[in-house]
Protein backbone atom coordinates (compact mmCIF):
# COMPACT_ATOMS: atom_id res chain seq x y z
CA UNK A 1 0.00 0.00 0.00
CA UNK A 2 1.37 3.52 -0.48
CA UNK A 3 0.60 6.12 1.92
CA UNK A 4 0.73 9.56 2.25
CA UNK A 5 1.40 11.35 4.95
CA UNK A 6 1.92 15.67 5.87
CA UNK A 7 0.92 18.98 6.73
CA UNK A 8 0.90 22.36 5.15
CA UNK A 9 0.00 25.72 6.66
CA UNK A 10 -2.89 28.36 5.48
CA UNK A 11 -2.77 32.43 6.73
CA UNK A 12 -5.01 32.31 9.51
CA UNK A 13 -7.20 35.04 7.85
CA UNK A 14 -7.80 32.32 4.64
CA UNK A 15 -8.73 29.21 6.69
CA UNK A 16 -12.20 29.74 5.83
CA UNK A 17 -11.15 30.41 2.43
CA UNK A 18 -9.67 27.57 1.85
CA UNK A 19 -12.16 24.75 3.80
CA UNK A 20 -14.42 24.46 0.72
CA UNK A 21 -11.40 24.08 -1.77
CA UNK A 22 -10.17 21.68 0.01
CA UNK A 23 -13.66 19.88 0.58
CA UNK A 24 -14.09 19.78 -3.32
CA UNK A 25 -10.68 18.36 -3.98
CA UNK A 26 -11.11 15.55 -1.41
CA UNK A 27 -14.34 14.34 -2.75
CA UNK A 28 -13.33 14.56 -6.36
CA UNK A 29 -10.20 12.54 -5.43
CA UNK A 30 -11.85 10.03 -3.20
CA UNK A 31 -13.87 8.99 -6.41
CA UNK A 32 -10.46 8.23 -8.13
CA UNK A 33 -9.24 4.84 -8.97
CA UNK A 34 -6.65 3.28 -6.40
CA UNK A 35 -7.75 5.88 -3.42
CA UNK A 36 -8.61 4.02 -0.66
CA UNK A 37 -8.11 7.26 1.80
CA UNK A 38 -7.83 11.11 1.39
CA UNK A 39 -8.59 13.12 4.08
CA UNK A 40 -7.85 16.49 5.24
CA UNK A 41 -7.73 17.36 9.10
CA UNK A 42 -7.60 20.78 11.01
CA UNK A 43 -4.74 20.20 14.08
CA UNK A 44 -5.78 20.25 17.43
CA UNK A 45 -3.49 23.09 18.72
CA UNK A 46 -3.68 25.34 15.72
CA UNK A 47 -6.55 25.03 12.71
CA UNK A 48 -3.96 26.92 10.48
CA UNK A 49 -2.08 23.34 10.19
CA UNK A 50 -3.49 21.07 8.41
CA UNK A 51 -2.86 17.23 7.98
CA UNK A 52 -3.14 15.09 4.88
CA UNK A 53 -3.66 11.64 5.57
CA UNK A 54 -4.06 9.00 2.19
CA UNK A 55 -3.65 5.59 1.35
CA UNK A 56 -3.97 4.65 -2.24
CA UNK A 57 -3.69 0.98 -3.74
CA UNK A 58 -0.15 1.41 -5.78
CA UNK A 59 1.90 4.12 -7.42
CA UNK A 60 0.62 4.78 -10.61
CA UNK A 61 -2.65 5.69 -9.21
CA UNK A 62 -1.09 8.35 -6.81
CA UNK A 63 0.91 9.26 -9.85
CA UNK A 64 -2.41 9.86 -11.64
CA UNK A 65 -3.86 11.89 -8.80
CA UNK A 66 -1.01 13.92 -9.08
CA UNK A 67 -1.75 14.91 -13.31
CA UNK A 68 -5.61 15.20 -12.40
CA UNK A 69 -7.19 18.34 -13.38
CA UNK A 70 -8.77 19.14 -10.02
CA UNK A 71 -5.28 19.04 -8.28
CA UNK A 72 -4.14 21.21 -10.91
CA UNK A 73 -7.00 23.48 -9.52
CA UNK A 74 -6.28 23.26 -5.72
CA UNK A 75 -2.54 24.07 -5.95
CA UNK A 76 -3.24 27.00 -7.89
CA UNK A 77 -6.36 28.21 -5.40
CA UNK A 78 -4.36 27.67 -2.48
CA UNK A 79 -1.42 29.30 -3.90
CA UNK A 80 -3.76 32.60 -3.43
CA UNK A 81 -4.64 31.75 0.55
CA UNK A 82 -1.15 31.66 2.31
CA UNK A 83 -0.57 28.14 1.40
CA UNK A 84 2.87 27.47 3.01
CA UNK A 85 5.14 25.04 4.97
CA UNK A 86 4.03 22.12 3.02
CA UNK A 87 5.88 18.80 4.07
CA UNK A 88 4.37 15.55 1.96
CA UNK A 89 5.67 12.79 2.52
CA UNK A 90 5.15 9.20 0.69
CA UNK A 91 5.82 5.78 2.25
CA UNK A 92 5.80 2.28 0.72
CA UNK A 93 4.42 0.26 3.46
CA UNK A 94 2.84 -3.00 4.02
CA UNK A 95 -1.34 -4.30 3.88
CA UNK A 96 -1.76 -3.01 8.13
CA UNK A 97 -2.73 -4.48 11.23
CA UNK A 98 -5.52 -3.05 13.07
CA UNK A 99 -4.30 -1.83 16.32
CA UNK B 1 9.20 3.20 9.85
CA UNK B 2 6.46 2.48 11.75
CA UNK B 3 3.16 4.09 10.96
CA UNK B 4 0.22 4.76 12.66
CA UNK B 5 -3.18 6.12 11.09
CA UNK B 6 -6.93 6.29 11.76
CA UNK B 7 -9.41 7.55 13.25
CA UNK B 8 -12.23 7.82 15.99
CA UNK B 9 -15.26 9.48 16.88
CA UNK B 10 -16.81 11.67 20.19
CA UNK B 11 -19.73 12.63 20.80
CA UNK B 12 -20.47 16.40 19.44
CA UNK B 13 -21.60 17.67 22.94
CA UNK B 14 -18.36 16.51 24.04
CA UNK B 15 -15.79 17.57 21.48
CA UNK B 16 -14.75 20.81 23.64
CA UNK B 17 -14.29 18.86 26.66
CA UNK B 18 -11.99 16.02 24.97
CA UNK B 19 -9.50 18.78 23.62
CA UNK B 20 -7.90 19.62 26.41
CA UNK B 21 -7.00 15.44 27.11
CA UNK B 22 -6.04 14.80 23.54
CA UNK B 23 -3.45 18.03 23.78
CA UNK B 24 -2.10 16.92 27.45
CA UNK B 25 -1.54 12.82 25.88
CA UNK B 26 -0.08 13.96 22.54
CA UNK B 27 2.46 16.38 24.36
CA UNK B 28 2.90 13.74 26.67
CA UNK B 29 3.68 11.16 23.72
CA UNK B 30 6.15 13.16 21.84
CA UNK B 31 8.31 13.20 24.88
CA UNK B 32 8.75 9.20 24.75
CA UNK B 33 11.67 7.59 23.09
CA UNK B 34 11.33 6.47 19.30
CA UNK B 35 8.11 8.79 18.24
CA UNK B 36 8.74 10.85 15.39
CA UNK B 37 5.18 12.43 15.05
CA UNK B 38 2.07 12.00 17.23
CA UNK B 39 -0.95 14.36 16.02
CA UNK B 40 -4.54 14.78 16.35
CA UNK B 41 -6.41 16.33 13.82
CA UNK B 42 -9.84 17.48 13.36
CA UNK B 43 -11.58 16.31 10.07
CA UNK B 44 -12.69 19.54 7.65
CA UNK B 45 -16.07 17.95 7.38
CA UNK B 46 -16.88 16.97 10.52
CA UNK B 47 -15.11 18.35 14.09
CA UNK B 48 -16.44 15.28 16.18
CA UNK B 49 -13.90 13.04 13.40
CA UNK B 50 -10.59 13.15 14.53
CA UNK B 51 -7.67 11.71 12.75
CA UNK B 52 -4.81 10.44 14.36
CA UNK B 53 -1.10 10.41 12.26
CA UNK B 54 1.45 8.73 14.37
CA UNK B 55 5.62 8.06 12.89
CA UNK B 56 7.82 5.82 15.32
CA UNK B 57 11.16 4.48 14.91
CA UNK B 58 10.08 0.94 15.55
CA UNK B 59 7.45 -1.34 16.79
CA UNK B 60 9.01 -1.75 20.72
CA UNK B 61 8.35 2.18 21.27
CA UNK B 62 5.05 1.72 19.86
CA UNK B 63 4.19 -1.45 22.23
CA UNK B 64 6.23 0.81 25.21
CA UNK B 65 3.53 4.00 24.41
CA UNK B 66 0.70 1.46 24.79
CA UNK B 67 1.34 0.49 28.04
CA UNK B 68 2.55 3.62 29.31
CA UNK B 69 0.34 5.86 32.32
CA UNK B 70 -0.52 8.89 30.35
CA UNK B 71 -1.97 6.16 27.58
CA UNK B 72 -4.22 4.73 30.33
CA UNK B 73 -5.42 8.04 31.72
CA UNK B 74 -6.32 8.91 28.24
CA UNK B 75 -8.29 5.44 27.33
CA UNK B 76 -9.89 6.05 30.28
CA UNK B 77 -10.92 9.89 30.61
CA UNK B 78 -12.11 9.44 26.81
CA UNK B 79 -14.41 7.09 27.41
CA UNK B 80 -17.04 9.40 29.11
CA UNK B 81 -17.20 11.32 26.11
CA UNK B 82 -18.83 9.26 23.69
CA UNK B 83 -16.11 8.04 22.22
CA UNK B 84 -16.84 5.57 19.62
CA UNK B 85 -15.64 3.95 15.83
CA UNK B 86 -12.39 3.73 17.02
CA UNK B 87 -10.21 2.10 13.29
CA UNK B 88 -6.79 2.57 13.82
CA UNK B 89 -3.75 0.69 11.61
CA UNK B 90 -0.41 0.25 12.11
CA UNK B 91 1.99 -0.25 8.89
CA UNK B 92 5.86 -1.31 8.64
CA UNK B 93 6.63 1.37 5.90
CA UNK B 94 10.17 2.43 4.14
CA UNK B 95 11.69 5.88 5.14
CA UNK B 96 9.82 7.52 2.79
CA UNK B 97 10.36 10.53 0.37
CA UNK B 98 9.23 13.68 0.24
CA UNK B 99 7.00 14.68 -2.64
Amino acid sequence: MILVMGSFRVAPEHIDALLPLARKVAVETRAEQGCIQYSYAQDIDDPALFHVSERWTDRAALAAHARSAHMAEWVKARAGLGFHDRVIWLYAADDGEAI
